[in-house]
């Protein structure tokens, strides 16, 4: 049994139309999309594509200094393929100019200011070409908090938050990316020999059918036990969930009046348009 | 009548336990606050101080090469007052080494990267000190749109989020914020000559009692206008309040699943602790 198989041609029909939709509510003329060479930004580039033609994406290129080259010469392969428009601007100089003050932080907080840095760099370049940010985060990663809070999930919207890493390869190789971008290892590439499973100390196949039967299913936890997942790796996935909810929420704000912003005052994102 | 006083008293204890509250319950020792030297920055401070002491409270000035010493004087008056700790990064290296590849960026894409900037290095300074990111975004520039997003408006809470600028400056004379901080016209100091009324060609004092009648009080479109306010005035707060929106929700994920985030799958910020 499969559980995490999904029907992909629906999928791509769905995920074209909302960018289509996204794009013409927020009158904007295309979207710029983080590229990095992984699976799920190489992803949303197609996608894009899929929806808005060539001209309708670009991608944006921010290696520093320590990235993989393979991974750029990944990138610069998918923006070929589709013919896409493509900056590549690194990010070396920018980070490289706060740690000097701080020489002794360590790869984490390195990685961290990294991913915000290529948000700043999106944002910016969306103003400049007339786009919105297109997001590149899969369900997984949002899940379980593996992801850099205001960087790498920042976006104006998001055709990936809803498919597993599992899933984002089935669309993936449905849609065309090349395989060897499908295949390698997931990694952030914050340093070198960083991969996502290395550094959760799980696999995505055993990760998103847990979260599947979990969050998707809402299974009782004796019933997620009976389908063979262990007692110690259902605690440790739940308490991952529970301890990133602050990352999937807006500020709190210490209500005081009649009406509080995410509160009592809480519309749609695209309320009005 | 002032619709817009509020009893400062309840509103100092009410903000004082929230802070508490906060900091125990995410297993933080302290806040880290980014001070300008603005009213919203100083109140945060005080309310910090107030809540867990001196030593709860690190302040952390940012300037960039442009800001107003004047600032930093008020900022650095505020950290010597209280007697918190602060740090001085300064945001010039960082965002220069950005700009020269960009000479013809106008100052709202140099005032966005700025406050960008200064996010990343919140966060990045939280982490160092055990701390969590106290914010300083007041209601009326939330509702307004006046801010940037993932920029100024990121946070972990925020203590002034319910409050109106001019609620603001009631809770910073009851809690002992100097005089001269209070009075300065308000300004984002992200270019020289930069006032908040004069870029939003607005005050606080009128647009603060609409959206008090507005959004507090859920009052109609006739009614507002009995209480004197210009329809064009209304329409123009309206479409500003809608079309920033996007501003005050995470991310827009395409809904692919049965239960996906921030639809189906939403629980507070501080599920589970």
């Amino acid at each position: 049994m499969n559980e995490l198989a999904i029907d992909t041609d629906l999928a791509l029909k769905m995920l074209t139309g909302f960018i289509q939709d996204e794009v013409t509510k927020f009158d904007v003329l295309r979207v710029v999309v983080g590229l990095s060479g992984g699976v799920d930004s190489s992803l949303s580039c197609f996608l894009g594509e899929r929806a808005l033609g060539p001209e309708g994406v670009i991608a944006i290129i921010m290696p520093y200094r320590t990235s993989s080259p393979a991974s750029r010469e990944d990138a610069l392969l998918v923006v070929q393929q589709l013919g896409i428009k493509h900056l590549e601007i690194p990010i070396t100089p920018q980070i490289d100019a706060y740690f000097e003050r701080f020489p002794d932080a360590d790869k984490t907080r390195r990685g961290n200011k990294m991913a915000r840095e290529r948000m700043t760099i999106l944002y910016d370049q969306s103003v400049v070409h007339h786009a919105f940010v297109l997001g590149t985060s899969n369900k997984t990663e949002s899940l379980l908090g593996y992801t850099t809070l205001w960087g790498d999930m920042a976006c104006a919207v998001n055709p990936l938050g809803d498919l597993y890493k599992t899933q984002v390869r089935q669309l993936a190789a449905a849609i065309g990316v090349p395989e060897h971008i499908i295949a390698k290892p997931p990694s952030a590439d914050l340093w070198p020999q960083q991969t996502d499973e290395g550094e959760l100390g799980l696999t995505y196949a055993e990760v998103d059918r847990l979260l599947y039967w979990l969050v998707d299913r809402r299974l009782s936890r004796p019933r997620l036990e009976e389908l063979g997942f262990a007692p110690a790796f259902i605690d440790r996935v739940v308490t991952m969930i529970r301890d990133s909810q602050y990352k999937r929420r807006i500020p709190l704000v210490a209500k005081l009046s009649h009406r509080s912003i995410d509160r009592d005052f809480r519309y749609p994102r695209d309320w009005g348009r």
